[in-house]
């Protein structure tokens, strides 16, 4: 079976995206029948002892290895971060005022859906940089009666990710951090004291598409709109432990295998969250130097703001991108091609992805010049 | 592996539900490579041809089991029909009257989340008779000036189902009929001549817990409110094929696996959906004959109501339960206990439960009536 691992192609998708091997082999071997008890987990009630169990050791791996405090409830919901850009504002904006970081795509696009709700305000913006820097959050307009501030700590388009969540106290601002960390999610620790609620879909690093995760502090549930459907409130859904609807639970028991494949993780003496972000920023560090040192290859977001799961790079005669994914396909190097909006090349490498993975492209990208160049 | 297939249980429970083994087998051995593609279908971006591959292989034979016309999308969602009860008429109410059929816990549950949209009335009901009998179609109070018109085709939780949709024209309305057919859908054929929309979760006779299935006329599409979350408009989700935001992949590639299994079904010279609605049959009336043939269990429900899916049925001597339930565990027949709202006992005996799991449920009500009775 090791060889049948070792063979597998490096894939840099954006999402859904590589999980690890060896939580894949457990999937297939559990397919079946779970544990002995004659059933796939697909198979099972979610209100049955056999799923009840997965489930509380899911949320309970989750809640160790990210270290969430005990006030803030996690939610396994549907409609990825998308849908979330509307339950967000519905449960939280009380149909006020809502402020607004804009950093890319997706942060653009959560300002819009929010507009249906509240009275939206963009209190900063990178757009005039093409999205390649992080605005400095000493300038944010911030409005001193907003029901919450949002941002995106990891566009996963345009490869802008905060290194350090901003705290708004320091800013002058009382409201609550709401933060989409889709594609950020579980890469590196998160600082809960400068968050109200985070949530992200979870087909980045944690398990396949159709289940997202909500974060959200126990003092901000209770204050949904009339018009929120009762599956999306969240205080309806922290009552039922995220089964007031059946849960996506195939997606939950893929999470739990991620949870236990990271709290098994270790690298360079470190374990679990920590190794993993060593080694996130072993990867990130090797294809930016890269491309820094690169005469044909060029990532043009500012050093400080660069994502360490979210790597687009263009290649400075785009009469080439053709063969340079012709080459990668050869290698068994998959899905870079960049998003349409954006163009170029991405690559992205989250945690499943191995530094191995990331020393074959680099290597690729060498030999690509050397031969182009 | 037939030996290992053979020795599984035969799982009764209401949903999630039993999938096909050979489904399962399918599923497991493409886990981590599908197709010589290097990749789990949960690696795959629902943007690669890969994967769009198997999107519209799943749309075309789901389209042709079902007999489902051209003018009406199929969308997949995520939700479940908890979702889909504020989702319907944030898409369809038009913020005005809706009527609703109440025949079960599941059409009540509909008719009150609707109470946040539109003006809901009550056309019939049947909770009168403890939900055991289908609302004479000719006695039901429709308004002329609905939006729409409500019923559950299959109440999972109570065992009633409409043998046949109901023809609104024929009862003086224009309005289109919705129907939720979570637990019937792909059970039968349906005549959507009388539909407007229907919908559904999975987690019965299609696929894992997290998508939700929904057939929709294009002519009551665009009138969606102001309220209604883009991920959830309907026309949105159709003018993007379902991908306007990441769709659950996983949840589609398995039911694709599911119609594909389905459409190599035969069964007394039958094939597909009406060889599958064939055996539904059989497997209904073998274990309802056995229950009305029975001093010691009964199931309550009108002779014209009862579901072909989801049977319940109780214990005379209710001090029994545990025992009758300790037996059909010991026998390998599962999940076999009633909704907590309702008690005693529940068979779902959806699409995947051969006849020989129906035989095996009557022959253990038969001997443990032989020895308890």
């Amino acid at each position: 079976m090791q060889a049948q691992l070792q063979q597998r192609p490096y894939n840099f998708s954006a999402g859904p995206a590589a999980l690890p091997a060896e939580v894949l082999e457990t999937a297939a071997a559990e397919m079946l029948d779970w544990h002995g008890s004659g059933m796939s987990v697909m198979e099972m009630s979610h209100r049955g002892k056999e799923f009840i169990s997965i489930y509380e050791q899911a949320e309970s791996d989750l809640r160790e290895l990210l270290a969430v405090p005990k006030d803030f409830h996690i939610l396994f919901m549907q409609g990825g971060g998308l849908a979330e850009n509307a339950i967000v504002p519905l449960n939280l904006s009380r149909g006020g005022k809502v402020d607004f970081v804009v950093t890319g795509a997706w942060s653009q696009k959560s300002a819009g859906e929010a507009k249906r709700y509240a009275d939206v305000h963009i209190a900063a913006s990178n757009e005039a940089s093409g999205f390649t820097a992080l605005p400095e959050p000493s300038n944010w307009q911030l409005r001193r009666d907003a029901a919450y501030v949002h941002l995106c700590s990891n566009e996963t388009i345009h490869g802008v990710e905060f290194h350090e969540i901003p705290d708004l106290k320091a800013l002058g601002s009382d409201a609550p951090l709401v933060i989409d960390f889709s594609s950020q999610q579980l890469s590196r620790p998160l600082d809960w004291s400068r968050v109200g609620l985070a949530f992200g879909g979870a087909q980045k690093n944690i398990g396949p598409a159709g289940l997202t995760l909500v974060f959200v502090r126990n003092n901000l549930l209770g204050h949904a709109l009339q018009a929120c459907p009762s599956a999306f409130n969240y205080q309806t859904v922290a009552q039922a432990q995220s089964m007031f609807n059946t849960p996506p639970t195939y997606g939950i028991y893929m999470a739990g295998l991620v949870f236990q494949w990271l709290k098994r993780f270790s690298y360079r003496g470190r374990n679990a969250l920590a190794a993993i972000e060593q080694r996130n920023i072993d990867k990130a560090e090797l294809l930016y130097s890269t491309l820094d040192g690169s005469g044909m290859f060029i990532n043009r977001v500012a050093h400080n703001a660069r994502s360490r799961m979210n790597v687009p790079f263009f290649l400075r005669d785009e009469r080439l991108n053709d063969a340079f994914l012709a080459d990668a396909r050869e290698r068994r190097l998959l899905q870079l091609k960049g998003h349409k909006s954006v163009g170029g090349m991405r690559a992205s490498i989250y945690n499943a992805m191995p530094l191995e993975g990331v020393q074959a492209l680099v290597d690729l990208m060498r030999d690509f010049e050397a031969r182009h160049g």
